[in-house]
């Protein structure tokens, strides 16, 4: 006698049930496999989503000072006020497409307010060290970090989200990133580096020659936590935390770009199963965020040539993940035709 | 002195908006060129979007008696009771993401109750006649055909709606969108068709084999009009009068898939000004479409490999259509950093 694994009854179960949509078999494409996808991550045949969140860590970077970024580091702080205040990208796409946005400080450069429903004060420290001098973070502050985000996602979980998306705010983030990914795909530093927030071809090649160097400062390291702490960030630490717990708590993982995606290689390190919770909702117009798509081998669900971060392609590809939902649960069955 | 044209004058003023906003240059990506047409449409810096309606256009094909589809003729009757009852796909996406649907039978073989707020009869026949034997209209009936889109289209427009989406159901009408393609845009009949609703490759060789035979005798044709009646739909008209409609009144139109596109191509060549309006929602995964889309020097929203029809690729594409319009008015500028 064979007994079939949970799992695939589940999953035959699952196709069954959108094969027998009022559709031609596999007319709804990629939102079928989405909707599968879906359905076996909440290990039913009719999934919901509830209570999304989009949470954003934001974090600066000591690196900024060797001049890595177009824009000041400043500009970390001003964007969390700008959070705060309702005036961000990402504000505008969550209050459109129905997510909460939790903002959360985990090493910005700057004093905020109280906390408030939207707004939470995680500070471990103003920003990283100056990664070409020493270690981003001590092995404590990184794992404090990678703890900010698995605390976030244990209370949104809470209160009963089960979907959840990251965001990041960071000048200087998108060296972080391309380190990481050099380290975790084994892909050349110059595959790894772009022009983030917009540098000319002439910033492109300094901070290229900036991340060379501080990548055989630490090319000795090998464990994902020393590397994270060494080249890391404080919000990257967050998100790949978050990540991991929101897996461990079996909810949807919203994947956003470049920053997010780096977050995800440390978590995948750490703990591979995170992945199969992971939905990616777009790529990148930087560099090499089409690289390490390619290597997780999987393909977003959007395509707009965005480079903002903030979490803004999980905000903005969230109506086709609730469309994948409501299609296995609302669209009728073939016996009415 | 030198005046310049207000279009000029408008989008530079539109694009200094776009570029005033907390984010990099440019970093919103095809949003901001999303917001910059819109705004165009609308010849306003500051457009709205207002009670977005999706136009679904049902009708029957005479040629469907050739074996040219992978479903029977009926589906279309059924389907457009699926539609009445809410339980297809478009019901679905269009109440998830806010547009008021509305079914007209233009031509379905099979009766229907009384009208309803979601539901329009203004069946001109009950299927087209086999174009393989005789012009699938008459001149009269395309006539209506096209006047039914346009008389649906000033009803919405009546009622405060600027932006309309347009889908179709009618079994075979891939074999007249193929037709159509073919005609208006020069491109050998065998890159025109496809599967379809899900032929295997013997149907798909019988498909060829009859357009062959239909293209073939209506080769003399030259008029748009006349293409369309010999070798169109009902239903197809019927869209390609909507949105020339939709144009003339400075609406913006969602374009959806294979078919629709080549109604579409009908619209443009009588009124190359409609193509101005168009939003380009996704790219459907029957093989021509990417080939129309492609002369049409366009890029399309999403790919989300769907070959349903019904409007669903615009029902699932509206809520980037309105993120970009939220960014350009809902954003905060650069003066709060």
């Amino acid at each position: 006698m064979t007994i079939l694994p949970t799992e695939s009854t589940l999953e035959t179960a699952i196709r069954r049930r959108i094969d027998n949509k009022t559709k031609p078999l596999g007319a709804l494409g990629r939102l079928e496999e989405l909707a599968l996808q879906i359905a076996l991550i909440q290990q039913t045949e009719t999934p919901v989503l509830t209570n999304p969140h989009l949470l954003v860590f934001a974090g600066d970077h000591g690196l900024a000072a060797e001049g890595v970024s177009a824009y000041p580091a400043e500009i970390t702080y001003g964007m969390v006020k700008n959070f705060i205040a309702g005036g961000a990208a990402i504000n505008v796409f969550c209050k459109q497409n129905g997510l909460s946005l939790l903002v959360c400080d985990v090493g910005v450069n700057g004093l905020f307010a109280e906390n408030t429903t939207e707004f939470v004060k995680f500070k471990i420290r103003p920003g990283t060290r100056n990664m070409r001098h020493e270690p981003a973070m001590t092995a404590d502050e990184c794992a404090a970090a990678l703890d900010a985000g698995k605390t976030l996602v244990n209370g949104v979980r809470y209160r009963d989200c089960n979907v959840v998306g990251f965001g990041e705010m960071g000048i200087g983030n998108t060296s972080s990133a391309a380190l990481l990914m050099h380290r975790f795909t084994n892909l050349p530093l110059a595959q790894c580096v772009g022009k983030g927030t917009g540098l000319d071809d002439a910033g492109l090649a300094h901070k290229l020659a900036v991340l060379e160097a501080v990548a055989a400062q630490y090319s000795h390291l090998n464990t994902p936590e020393d590397i994270l702490a060494a080249m890391g960030g404080l919000e990257i630490a967050a998100v790949a935390g978050g990540m991991m717990q929101a897996a461990e708590n079996g909810m949807v993982i919203l994947v956003d770009g470049f920053i997010a995606t780096a977050a995800l290689l440390v978590a995948n390190a750490i703990e591979p199963a995170v992945l199969q919770n992971c939905i990616f909702c777009h790529q990148s117009d930087e560099a090499g965020h089409k690289l390490m798509l390619e290597l997780l081998g999987v393909k977003p669900l959007l395509d707009m040539q965005l480079r903002l971060g903030e979490g803004t392609g999980c905000a903005l590809a969230y109506p086709l993940v609730q469309a994948a939902v409501n299609m296995l649960n609302d669209m009728a069955t073939m016996d009415v035709l």
